[in-house]
């Protein structure tokens, strides 16, 4: 069936498009009598009013379009929880796409979400679309950064992110007391800025111990679960074994686990595991326990909702940077 | 700033409206010099090309609505990375919205996806809005239900999901022939199919073995991590405990997994638990093991993708159901 239009309404109502439009949007006039008539054939033909136009008129679709890297992982849909809950008072819904890790998918999300005129954007950015989220800001559509930084400077943009580098900072620290030197690393996207910093955390606090940086215990991945997997087979490939695995994300740490659980490696008797970001499934394994930095991505998705209120309610407009900081979170027994 | 119109770009440009319109949508005859300078000031001026305005002229805009009622269980996640990677490949992009397993939610989010005029809608209804599912689709917009049914006839929409009866019935079984009669039930969200459908499957085991339902060991859910918890907490409050422990989707397994292991309870030595649909959290149990039947999401998910190309490409209109079968997977030692 093709969609109802108020030609076809008018034709039913014998009518003109111009009365029908006039009785389905309250403005002007038409008697009773036909304002009856076309809304009981409006409503027999399931017309469904076209708000896309009307949104066109209106420059406003109460509408945030949400742009995350991965749309599986519990980390950022709580954040997305924290903007709707904040949001959705205010008459705002969340639409969502996935940039993948990816971003070239990413660019053409970009893409769909302001051809669906979204009256904001929030992006945790998969990287290299530096110039295509400043061209959506500079059309007039506010833009939160969550989570990642552009590569470029970004002071006109908001901006909702973690102290990344002190979060993997004191994790390493951490490990280093514990007489760890010989740490695997389970590094992120290194085109994010949370791949990026966390990695840089690491070496700050190796270098400051005076450690070497040792390539054969470093595994760059995507921050998907089967990198962190990856990693744990490529470090136990090698002749030298690390003593713990330090992963930069909760889905590559949940991979970790995995994959030492199916080599038959007790954690952490065998072998410690550090992760930036918790990886709620470690309550199972017995003794509990691994070492994390406890991010607080709800309270991260309501501070961008408020954000977006001052801008799009209260009209305020100056940039707001947010940077929350770590907190470590050592559950385990005599680690 | 304010979003730039091509009436900004007629005035840079000296040419009247029309001719930036002929020139930006290459309709229509417009000088070469004409065409540069109109090209180069939209560029300058960070001119987004409206395709709201665009998709009303030609009727579609590339997109698809996707609802689920969980935006976080990687169940649905998976299905929805299955339409995507289907229907990518003709120009398709996805965009999604949660039901967050609330009706009233559903139904502010089904306007909010005819309204951004998607060329399609996949929906994993949380139920309650068979009626207005019903009125999109009569509007002409293409609709398939995945995973969950309808709760009224819905012979004309597309349909793809599990024999819920079936495995459900299966795993019921399973635990009785293993000796277990005292078998915590946690229900999803009866007002949807797959809650219904699952325990319906179960009862019908009991019944064939001449067993009693025992409202005492039967818990209430919505399909969330919290509800698994809840319900291991409400069994064991009561004085005869159960001896299995049956979760009817993954992430309320989760929750009764966490908890059980909170309460420093083996699985399987001290309690079987029985899920329908896999945890892959639960290889971190030692020993591995939970009872489990696994679904299919991806390919039902490229299912889905097949269908919608058949009815947005090839022009097919025939409603097709598809029906995925359960596999039982023991993975456990001795159970």
């Amino acid at each position: 069936m093709n969609k109802v239009t108020i030609k076809d309404i008018a034709r039913e109502s014998g009518v003109s498009t111009a009365t029908v439009s006039r009785v389905l949007s309250n403005k002007g006039y038409a008697s009773e009598e036909i304002k009856e008539k076309v809304r009981s054939i409006a409503k027999r033909l399931n017309y469904q009013p076209n708000a896309v136009a009307r949104s066109l008129k209106m420059d406003r679709t109460n509408t945030i379009g949400v742009i995350i890297p991965d749309i599986s992982n519990p980390y950022f849909m709580k954040i997305s929880r924290g903007i709707e809950d904040t949001l959705q008072k205010s008459g705002y819904n969340l639409i969502f796409v996935s940039g993948d890790e990816n971003s070239d998918k990413e660019k053409k999300m970009l893409q769909v979400l302001t051809e669906k005129r979204v009256d904001a954007l929030v992006i945790a950015t998969s990287g290299g679309n530096a110039e295509d989220i400043n061209r959506v800001k500079n059309s007039g559509i506010p833009v939160v950064l969550i989570d990642r930084k552009l590569e470029t400077d970004s002071d006109d943009l908001d901006l909702v992110v973690e102290d990344n580098i002190e979060g993997a900072y004191q994790l390493t620290n951490y490990l280093i007391k514990k007489g760890h030197t010989k740490i695997g690393v389970v590094n992120g996207s290194l085109v994010s800025s949370t791949g990026t910093e966390r990695y840089l955390g690491y070496r700050k606090a190796m270098e400051e111990h005076g450690l070497d940086l040792d390539p054969d215990f470093i595994f760059n991945g995507h921050f998907t679960q089967e990198d962190g997997s990856n990693a744990v087979t490529y470090f136990f490939n090698r002749e030298e074994k690390p003593t713990a695995i330090l992963s930069f994300n909760n889905t590559m740490t949940f991979g970790v686990m995995l994959q030492l659980t199916r080599m038959g490696l007790q954690i952490p008797d065998d072998i410690l595991v550090a992760s930036y970001g918790e990886a709620e499934a470690a309550q199972l394994l017995s003794p509990d326990g691994i070492v994390s930095i406890k991010q607080s991505p709800y309270e991260m998705g309501v501070k961008v909702g408020e954000i977006l209120i001052n801008r799009l309610v209260r009209k305020i407009n100056k940039p707001v940077t947010e940077i929350f900081e770590p907190i470590m979170n050592v559950k385990t027994k005599e680690i």
